[in-house]
């Protein structure tokens, strides 16, 4: 893969406040997250754009292009080239010849009065798009394992360190540890960042736990599951749906985990009490 | 407005869990919030598809028109007629004459390489839109209503004291307190709905303070925007990106609000110590 990469825009920043504390109001400052319009652009034409932290533009690129089912592997990726304008940052992803093809007729195809693909949520059909079964059966985590992932998160994340602001997204292996992690001011970029790290260094998704700082919608477990992780960990609560794609896809949803406590939603014969 | 509405699914539903708490695991049972895919169509072509808390779809439609851009007023909407299916709700919303024919011809327009247009957010332009000015310049709070702006969100949050982990947006206004809140699984669609339910009252949208439990990122400030509400107050922090444009715009935007602190990040001048 190509890679040529232009960032120099910090991911926060420094602001001037007027703090009211204990009923004194004082000058004072505080740390920030930056949101920035991130375009990503396959074969010369634009495909999504959303707001997110400017960081790990190229694990951004390829975990979306995973997630959103526009290729199987990095291997499909030719290049990726990462433009800044006044406007925001458009990533420009080249992907082999037979895997843009593909694309370029899925989008031909779409080109009617119900949406254009360009977006990739034209239709209900599309946002209800059923969950990759999870293969992976043998990945078992303790209850020290998942307070150790959660305690992990919530140390290594340096921007939310600095700013309070952000989510993170990491991937933990029993034995290692946390092994990756991805923090964004959108929960759905930090995973897929994650996804992109993960993938991209050549580890197996069934390897390790997902684990978040969010809540879990159904959004969170399509994505884990296209990274073919069985076991999700969240900090925070799930969602009904989320609950039932889960149960569906053979993932072992872990949520509310909370310093040493945890609540097991979906298949919870991969916890190993 | 002509309303057409079927809509039989509950916001919330009880499930059960393994808890472990305190170092002892035992069957639980949880209230987590229900998310639906819905869709919204304008004269018969789907627009957007987000996954949202299947209630206020009324009032959902008539924000998302409002905030989007598509409509300038309540009246420009002939009918909403909410259909509902196994894969989601469609929300069909027919506008009038000229307004519908306005946003065809926009279609038209960008059915180009770059965009269809139906998803909104095709371009690095369109996602950087400029906020409307706020020109009510007579509105201030107090710290008092500050306080009781976030005291009286929590209070009332009645999905969210049932599920903990939905998102809440209200509307203070100083002398009459929360006249109108929305509770949604993702805080845009908290906000949007809000949009939708003091437009459609005939509330002034200059008149009242947008207070939202979640962070401040910049299409939060962009809805704020185009509701009219000079003055933002929220739990939690904003993005560097939604306080320039809140400087732009002319909106005060009062941030990290909890208990009887909070800190002002822009146009100080409408809280009166």
């Amino acid at each position: 893969m190509n890679i040529s990469f232009v960032d120099n825009r910090a991911s926060h920043e420094a602001v001037h406040t007027i703090a009211f504390h204990g009923g004194v109001a004082a000058p004072a400052t505080r740390s920030v997250p930056e949101e920035v319009a991130i375009a990503f652009s396959y074969g010369g034409s634009s495909h999504a754009v959303m707001m997110a932290t400017p960081a790990d533009l190229v694990d951004f690129a390829v975990g979306f292009s995973l997630t959103e089912g526009l290729i199987d592997a990095v291997s499909q990726i030719e290049a990726i080239e990462i433009v800044q304008d006044e406007m925001g940052i458009d990533v420009q992803i080249a992907l082999v010849e037979d895997v843009e093809e593909k694309l370029r007729a899925r989008r031909r195809h779409m080109m009617g009065p119900v949406g254009c693909g360009l977006c990739g949520i034209e239709s209900l059909e599309q946002a209800v798009r059923s969950v990759r079964p999870v293969l992976s059966r043998d990945l078992t985590v303790t209850p020290h394992d998942i307070a150790r992932a959660v305690a992990s998160l919530a140390d290594q994340q340096q921007l939310n360190h600095k700013t309070r602001a952000v989510h993170g997204a990491g991937f933990f292996v029993p034995g290692s540890g946390l092994v990756a992690l991805r923090e964004d001011v959108g929960r759905h970029n930090a995973l897929d960042k994650l996804c992109g790290a993960v993938v991209a260094s050549g580890v197996s998704g069934g390897s390790g736990a997902v684990t978040v700082t969010s809540r879990l919608s159904i959004e969170m477990i399509q994505k884990a599951g296209f990274l073919g992780s069985p076991i999700l960990i969240a900090i925070s609560a799930p969602t009904a749906y989320a609950i039932r794609t889960a149960e569906e896809a053979g993932i072992t949803m872990i949520a509310v985990a909370r310093g040493e406590d945890f609540e097991i939603f979906t298949h919870p014969h991969r916890v190993v009490f």
